[in-house]
Order: C-alpha cells, then structure tokens, then sequence
C-alpha cells in the first residue's frame, strides 16, 4: 500500500498535543467534512498546545475485519492520492482519502444545552462501534477534478434489518453521510434539508458496496447531490438518492 | 404501570420452550412487525416443544435510562392498551404496544449465502447495542381503530451526527422502522421502496420525540404511509417524511 500523502494530511490532523475532539468532524454531517480552504486552518490548530494528548483512531484506515472486496477498492483509490512527477516529486494525485474519527467538537453544541455526560460520551453514530467489522466499515474518497466522492462501504453483521440483508436505516445513515461529505466538500459547513431514496435491491449483509456521489447543482445556499449505491462492480444497483442540502455559517456550528 | 394485555402478548410470544429467533422480526422492516391477522398463529408457535430455552429481552419494555418524558409517554399509551368493562372483565384497548426484540428469524436470508459467523452473529441494526440509554431507546403502539401508529423514542448519546444532535442518519432509521412497522401492520410483509424525508429542525441528542405515524393510501401492492417527528408535545416538527411499501409474499421472507 502506497503512503499517500492522504494518508499523511491524516496523521498530521490528528497527531498528539493538540484537542482531538477539533477536527474531527467539522460540520453537521456524517464523517470528517473538511472543504478543501479549511484544511489549512485545522493543520494549524493541530500544532497549538493542549492538556490532552493522545492519538485518536483514524476509523478509515484498512482493518483485519475488512474483505477482500473493500481492501481492493481501498488500494484502487488510495494509489491515485499521490503521484510522482517526472523529476521524482511527489504531489497529490486527483483523489483524497478522507480521515474519520468517532467525536464531534467538544463544547460546540449549537446552543443546545447537553449534560455533560451526554456530552463527554457522545459519539459519532456511524462510527459508534470499536469492534473492528461488526457495524459501519467505510472510507471516503472524493475526487476536486471531477466534483465526485465514492465511499467503499463493508456492512456488518449489527446493520440487520430485514433477515440477512442490510436494514433500510443503515443504508439511509450511510447516503447522508456521504452525500452530506460531498455538499460539505463543495459549499462549506451544511445542514441536510431533504433525503430522497429508493431502495432497488436489498444490500446482503457482509457485503462491500460503493457510493458513488455527484453534484446535481448549486442555487445560493442549496446543494442538490446525488447519490448511487451498487455492488463493486457497479453492475448492480442497490439503491439510487438525491439530497438537499443548506449551508450554514460557522456560527451555527459554533453554537450561536 | 398497568399490567396490559399488551405486555401479556409480548410476554407469551417469548416465553420458553420454543425457538426464539420465530416471532422477532417477522417481515423486512423493523422492528416486531405482525400484522393482527398474524398474531394468534404466533401465540400457537409458542406453545411448542423447542430444543432452546431462554427468556429474550423485549428491548420495548421500560429500563433505568429512560427518562421522564419517556416514562410518561410510555404510561400514556401503555394505559390505553387494557380497559375494564362495567363487569369487571378486562379486554383489549384501542392502542397496542409491540414487542421487540435484538434477533431475526435464523436461517431465513432471502436467498442469500451468509457465512454462519456473520448469521449468528447477526443483530437487528436498532437494537444492537445492549447498553440501555445509549443508542435508540424506542416504544411503539398501534391503533387500529385509528390506522394510526406512535413510537416515543429517546436518543442516546452514540446517536451523534451535528454536534449535540442526533444523526440524520439514526432519524432517517427510526422512520424506516415506524413507517414499515405501520405498513406491516395494515398489509403484511412489505419492503421499503421510497423515503422522502424533510429536516425542520434538529433533534438535540438525549431528547425525546414522538413518530407519528398514518395511511395515505393503499394501491394494490403499494402501501403509502406518513410520518411525522415532533417534540413530546406535538408543539415543534423536528422532521416529516413520506415511505412507500411494496408487498411481498412470506415467499420473499423465506428464502424463496
């Protein structure tokens, strides 16, 4: 496995001396959604000094639990996140490797009042549960060139809905949080207004699929992103959604 | 709290000496999903010799996390699903609660290989956390005087998506379960085919709200329910959706 400069941007966010609940999910949907000019700003939070100090774990990182299936598109994926120039350098390639972690930014409750222990246990739903495979197994890649994000996503046995198949809610779950990674990649901090999903084929449970989002269009504080789920090969489809989603300010995010 | 006709049925669909993975999940969707016409076949599966014997947990019934908003909730409609007559006798309410529990029926798979970890291993996706309070504490009645159906639910804290609020994701999974839970119980066995789903408001985590939810319309195989996610009050809209059902044949749910 090539060690993409993804993979490094990865490490540098979240690397010791610095709060690891900053960064780690920066908008109100799904995994880590860092639009690309936000990037600087947390590399830069991550040198400041902090009481705590520990190295929190990068959920999007290969696993023992992950098939064969999901270590293959992982590889496909993350081989173009670096590519070396004639001269030798290496540069970024067209994809990026998102990082995911399982805490929100501690103390930003957008003006809710929470007990702290809600608060100090609070964890992100996706990534809810450590036993490796068990639930939510997925990584997020998205594409600036060509406006595009896939997720490579393994379904655990705790996903059950209808008998030895993926339920209807964790393949919801899974759509906003990579459409909603995508809308933040484009237009900044969101809010989903509107999901809209068909379920074609049920999703065996076990089983590694691929998101594939796109930009339908963007009007003033809308986002419309759509979003196929189908098998490996994409010669089957699962299921097809679009999304709505509203940008928020950073003051919203922030509590105000 | 009134020992109702309601905790009795659930206490009889479990009781020992027969199969407990019969009678969990009895249609794609869901939670406990039995249409009436289905429930006296199920009181008679319980009565049967079965090689295993143990009590499962009915994950619907009250526990130490739940809150007060819960509690009353749950009094509220529990109340409602055992009335006396003049003479003393007891009988069926307008409301009915329904069990649930964390398993699906074993070895039933739709027709699709699971390796035997993965299908023994395997845990319905809203009920796959044993800790109580900490991911989706739910209830749900039914009316069928009313063609209605309510779910009080209190979000615990693994249930995070924007800071201090409940994940789209868990939202969207809680419709899933409501809507097709409903559909079930006014056409049998269904699938999920649509969910349109509208964010109002978010829902701060460690709250409770209501589902509500009712028929649109029936056409032929298609069942048209709505939803509504409300404040315990009815007084704030978090969220409204629409889901579309598709009937399908024990066929379907049996591996045929």
């Amino acid at each position: 496995m090539a060690r993409g400069l993804c993979q490094i941007m990865g490490r540098e966010i979240s690397k010791g001396n610095f709060n690891t609940n900053i960064g780690q999910q920066m908008t109100p949907r799904g995994t880590l959604q860092l639009p690309w000019s936000s990037i600087n700003s947390v590399r830069t939070m991550a040198v400041l000094p902090w009481p705590f100090s520990f190295q929190p774990r990068d959920f999007s990182l290969p696993n023992s639990s992950w098939g064969s299936d999901m270590r293959r598109l992982y590889e496909h994926y993350n081989s173009q996140c670096e590519v070396e120039t004639d001269d030798g350098e290496k540069k970024w390639g067209v994809w990026r490797r998102l990082p995911s972690y399982n805490r929100s930014l501690k103390y930003t409750t957008g003006g809710v009042y929470l007990s702290k222990i809600i608060q100090s246990k609070a964890r992100l739903f996706t990534r809810n549960i450590r036993e490796q495979g068990a639930a939510f197994e997925y990584v997020v890649f998205v594409n600036k060139q060509e406006q595009k994000c896939v997720c490579v996503f393994q379904a655990g046995h705790l996903l059950e809905g209808p008998p030895g198949h993926v339920h209807g809610g964790a393949i919801a779950t899974m759509i906003d949080t990579v459409t909603g990674t995508h809308a933040t990649y484009l237009s900044g901090p969101v809010m989903t207004a509107n999901l809209n999903i068909n379920y074609r084929s049920p999703i065996p449970l076990g089983s590694t699929v691929l998101l594939t989002c796109s930009l339908d269009k963007k009007e003033g504080r809308k986002t419309f992103v759509s979003c196929q789920v189908t098998n490996t090969d994409s010669s089957k489809l699962h299921t097809e959604a679009t999304g709505l989603f509203l940008s928020i300010t950073m003051g919203h995010l922030l509590g105000g």
